[in-house]
């Protein structure tokens, strides 16, 4: 999509932008991640991108749009940019059960990762963080259960669906530390759809990318 | 729409279904409630509609559409039901400013005062509680300030995006108690925002059937 105008992805190393960038990736759409720490996001500079201080957040100059939060911008950009369907579907019921497992991951996959990892390091807390740590194994038993029979969430190809996955999970291990789960063993179902998607080569780069943005800011957790 | 033939809504007392039904009286599409108890939901009948174990869960039976998660069930109902875009929109950005609230509903909104609720009745854990009191806080304040120079969220009308967000609200003196803050004082665009959305009939309907669910099942905080 040479034609377009080059998309500014507002960004962070915590997991969530990188699901918007992984999307830029698979669509070949032109953009540039800037990379904000934490403390930035808390600043005027950011603050006026989107008051709610959060990354993602993108700036479209060929449509002049401004949005935040990750679900609204990847709605955004499969309905503007997938224009082949490559990652998308046009049929009933897939169209709507790839936004339930899109939904699956924005509310529960990601927050209850993160809620492991806030209850560590930004206010400890030994029994929220348990808590977490349980509530997360019974979303890799969800999906778990969900991939039994198939190789992909949603209509038998890999989908915006599964894809939104990937950027949390890869960083299970650095998260979760010693309660990290044995996923190869216990949710082997989840270990061998992760691994058909680091098959991919815009999944390889995205995590590349966020590695180097992490060591860039001397950020400990990188995929490798 | 007396054509179609009635959406079974699969409920629960806490006020996220609620959201749904909300969506229907609006749009006058038929739907039946069935309200299913927290433990109810764990059982085997109901995670054979929705293997993560919550509700709400919709069956069209106009579409042959099973579907779960509360935002992939807006996003359905708004592209199939509000044919006259009644609370929707179809120009740029207004479609996906939509999109943008009703993703900082269901991942902020109503996960950080679920987050409240949970610390102080599930697993009690003041410091925690804390923690999404003070969150919630801030939730609050950028609603205020997104609100500071309109009446509804976005494009100068009542839509889905703003409407997301009641069935909550009216659940935080309840949910908070004592950490429950002075709305009208602290947050006074937000409160007048609620207070316009209480003026309209499918609204006070919502709530009227959400108390009548809560009392049928003798669970107290009814929203009046």
């Amino acid at each position: 999509m040479s034609s377009l105008q080059t998309i500014t992805l507002h960004s962070h190393p915590g997991p969530n932008p990188w699901k918007i960038a992984l999307l830029f990736e698979e669509l070949n759409v032109p953009y540039v991640s800037k990379v904000y720490t934490t403390p930035e996001l808390k600043q005027p500079a950011f603050l006026a991108l989107n008051r709610n201080g959060m990354a993602p957040v993108i700036e479209d100059p060929n449509k002049g749009l401004l949005l935040a939060e990750s679900g609204a911008i990847m709605d955004y950009i499969l309905d503007q940019y997938d224009t082949e369907k490559s990652i998308t579907f046009t049929t009933l019921p897939e169209q709507y059960l790839m936004k339930q497992w899109l939904q699956f991951q924005t509310t529960t996959q990601g927050p209850v990762l993160q809620g492991v990892f806030h209850w560590a390091n930004v206010e400890p807390n030994p029994e929220a963080r348990a808590s977490c740590v349980k509530n997360f194994r019974r979303v890799l038993q969800v999906l778990n259960g969900e991939l039994a029979d198939k190789d992909w969430l949603v209509g038998g190809k890999c989908s915006a669906a599964d894809l939104s996955y990937v950027s949390f999970h890869a960083k299970l291990d650095f998260i979760m530390k010693e309660a990290a789960p044995d996923v190869a063993k216990d949710f082997p179902n989840v270990d061998a759809w992760f691994r058909r998607m680091l098959e991919r080569e815009p999944v390889r780069k995205m995590l590349n990318d966020s590695d180097e943005a992490r060591s860039k800011l001397n950020i400990p957790g990188g995929n490798k």
